[in-house]
């Protein structure tokens, strides 16, 4: 085992702190990387404050991880030292079941492994992400990225990127389809910008009016006010496809409505109490209600590719790493354009 | 016009008496029924009593009507005199949207014409339903009755039938599939009866003990008791489709989590209480919450032939027309297996 720094929190109300950290060796299959920038993601919130109530601590969050690879295991064949990686949300599964074999790893029936927070599998109990010095990972989980991408800008492709692209492809989005993604923030300015790419007619729809110029920047045909009910009934039954990117409550039957028969619906954010869904929004127009987690690996690959031909990465801001928990605040307070990434260079290289 | 004797209602909450309709001559793309069956549907009582807020009195209810072809239009092609024929829940549409055009008329974009309290198309304000002696229907929503099937067992197949049938198709149930039909009533045992002929395993959800041994008879290869949260905790994630015919309010998340990555529930049951859906019961699997209404004339027609070819119809009780409120109160209840149909032998032919 090799000692590393990581930073993280011993308990839902402590301080982020310096924290020594045990990486495993360079196994034959593994790829060990220096961690050069970390997204940063509102599920790092929810378990670093242990909101679902599953944190093991210490706990060390980050899964957008952009990083140098500095050593490769003897059986790696895909990557080699110097070379730029990035691990998303997952850095394992049981590789044995039907989505495993059908490259949706995401959906492994036996759980995937978790970048952070995850039962390790190489027996050390739990794992620990991103915000880290570095990182081992098995190559089977561990992307390439294209080299005319910006690294730091292309850390929230990991996560905000892949959960919007995933649903994105499974539902064929693409030229002749009007689109509505609802929420501007990390998942949702992806959105936009993956759905203009892939040739769709974008629909923005955001409670905030002070977003519409950056939303048509971003990609954004049309800039739809959801608090505008008159705006809202014009687009009645006019939508091929919906990525709803809201993890606050709201009128989920609105967003229905919106749909033409036989469209769905995406639920990618995740709000804490279930949403009221009248069965008459569905049942009238044979609408769909769906959720999307994540994406597979070669999906996750295929996204990275994409992006680089198209020259996509996120808006971001870059952070200090101390400033951490000042920027999980500004998440939640939801000002941030469009992601924080914490530069790694100013991770600390000794425990305080 | 032709005067004719309906059995119907003037107020939400006046008795059920015979009325004297209006009929209009019988134009050349019309065919005049004698009506013979009319089943007795849960959307009759929320019509007649106002329920949906929608009612136009006088409500002559009835959508699931069997009869005998008494007279055809000069250019009827498709019926003659003598025909045993069904009509369901629609007498017409705009037959030009791009629903319509697909034979998918119960989603006409500009709306269909219901059987009842409906806008009939000829002028004459509202449409009347089976409950009556006779009906004039346009050809394009009169349907062949196959000559093996029992006429009054094959009533419900025009609402209860169809609407059950049109998803279990859509979504192409079919052998090697794992089927689960959620509460048995009028809707649940068509399904479970039509899933089993086209070749599916189903299994039983239903909150009645009781109900067991018939759903089984009825084709359940498996009947789960939904109030045993050990048997429906071992039934997680192995459904390829669900079709929930349930129309109370109910916990639609444990149904959700019975389905397989990818697999899709459908609400044909309308509970006046939106369901509370979690997002992550979407989420984790990429599951699909969907609705469906009735079906298009040339599935009904489907339906009808495949129900003669396999000899299914309707569990039925058949009732005398006076007694209808009665049967209503029984419905309200749960009180029938599993669909009333009228005799109309029984219709009054003056007014009392």
């Amino acid at each position: 085992m090799l000692t590393c720094i990581g930073y993280g929190t011993t308990g839902a109300d402590h301080p982020f702190a310096p924290l020594s950290l045990q990486r495993r060796e360079t196994g034959a299959e593994d790829v060990r990387i220096h961690i050069l920038y970390c997204g940063v993601c509102h599920s790092d919130i929810h378990t670093a404050r242990n909101e679902w109530r599953s944190t093991i601590y210490p706990c060390v969050p980050g899964h957008e991880i952009i990083g140098r690879v500095v050593e490769v295991g003897s059986a790696v064949t895909r990557f080699k030292v110097g070379d730029h990686v990035g691990v998303g949300c997952m850095v394992d599964s049981c590789r044995q079941c039907s989505s495993c074999q059908q490259g949706l790893e995401q959906y492994c029936e036996n759980g995937f492994v978790d970048t952070y927070n995850g039962q390790d599998k190489h027996g050390r109990g739990v794992t620990y992400g991103g915000y880290s010095q570095n990182i081992v990972v098995d190559q089977a989980f561990v992307l390439h990225i294209p080299k005319t991408l910006d690294l730091a800008a292309t850390a929230p492709l990991l996560c905000a990127g892949i959960t919007t692209w995933s649903p994105l492809r499974r539902w064929k989005v693409g030229a002749g389809m009007r689109v509505g993604i609802v929420g501007l923030g990390g998942l949702g300015h992806m959105g936009v910008k993956l759905a203009y790419a892939l040739g769709a007619e974008v629909v923005l729809f955001t409670t905030s009016a002070n977003k519409k110029a950056d939303a048509k920047r971003l990609g954004a045909h049309e800039v739809v006010l959801s608090t505008n009910a008159q705006a809202m009934a014009k687009e009645q039954g006019r939508f091929d496809f919906i990525l709803d990117t809201v993890s606050a409550q709201h009128d989920i039957n609105t967003y229905l409505g919106l749909l033409k028969r036989d469209a769905t619906l995406v639920q990618v954010g995740a709000p804490g109490e279930p949403l009221p869904v009248a069965a008459f929004s569905l049942i009238f127009k044979r609408r769909n209600f769906a959720g999307s987690l994540i994406g597979g690996i070669a999906e996750t690959q295929e996204m990275l590719d994409f992006c680089g031909q198209h020259g996509i990465t996120a808006d971001i801001e870059m952070i200090r790493m101390e400033d951490i928990e000042s920027a999980y605040d500004r998440i939640l307070r939801s000002d941030v354009k469009y992601r924080f990434v914490i530069d790694m260079k100013t991770m600390p290289t000794a425990l305080s």
